[in-house]
């Protein structure tokens, strides 16, 4: 069975000044706790480039300081547009993408 | 030169419960040994959500238990086809993501 | 206000032999100093094949040896085509995908 699905990537930076400390988890709690968007998974860069153009990269000396996270997740369309409404204006302009997916559902899968 | 391919995102959990301690290296086995799949990768995650909503983080007390993995890889699609079609049930169901994208292959490249 | 972006993914190892040492950093001086591009990003992941199959694993016996590396990016589809233009044959055939997106952009978003 296939179904369409809508994926998101959300683009953040860890430890992102002001209110952004608790972002990632205002975030989580809105697509988890209050949508329950399927697949959410949180992951971390090793560099990435803020909005000003800094490098922001793991080595030796500097680890793990505002690195990016991305936070990914999938669902049906109209789930995705629910959750993506309730973040209003957490996600920082422009840093929110999605796209549509083919999900392949096996009927026969195990469920773990 | 352009050619159109599929990407496919598989999404699992380390040390998922069952016959799913092995389900990575099951997978990759049906990907890269039997149906040579290009590109195929595996991230790990450091938060996400299980089926049924517990949150799997990795933190200083829980390094990387139950952390999300996600294999991804992308070829031709009729090779990708074969491929999903060779790993029957193993992904749990609505854990496969799959859509179109364009590899952009420069002639020139060097083969390094 | 919704605007269609180009998404690309680029698929390196780390030490890449030969020219590719300093690969990672060749490209993103092309896009980020040279074409600006928006929401570049580096992942690295745990495990992957080489293009001769053999395959990449983080261990604790060989820890970040050969890893694959992910530079993503994403930005208007014309800045996108003249970034990976000016790419030329950096990156080895096949190891460049792109495909469309849609960029969620809130016009009231925090610019934190």
């Amino acid at each position: 069975m296939k179904k369409e699905m809508t994926m998101v990537r959300i683009y953040l930076r860890e430890a992102d000044p002001g209110r952004h400390n608790g972002l990632l988890k205002e975030i989580m709690a809105i697509l988890h706790d209050e949508h329950r968007v399927h697949g959410v998974t949180v992951f971390r860069g090793i560099s990435g480039f803020g909005r000003h153009g800094e490098i922001h990269s793991a080595d030796l000396l500097r680890l793990n300081v505002h690195l990016p996270l991305v936070i990914e997740c999938f669902d049906e369309p109209e789930i995705v547009d629910a959750a993506i409404e309730a973040l209003g204006n957490l996600v920082p302009e422009g840093h929110l993408l999605r796209w549509s997916v083919m999900c392949e559902c096996s009927p026969t899968a195990s469920d773990g």
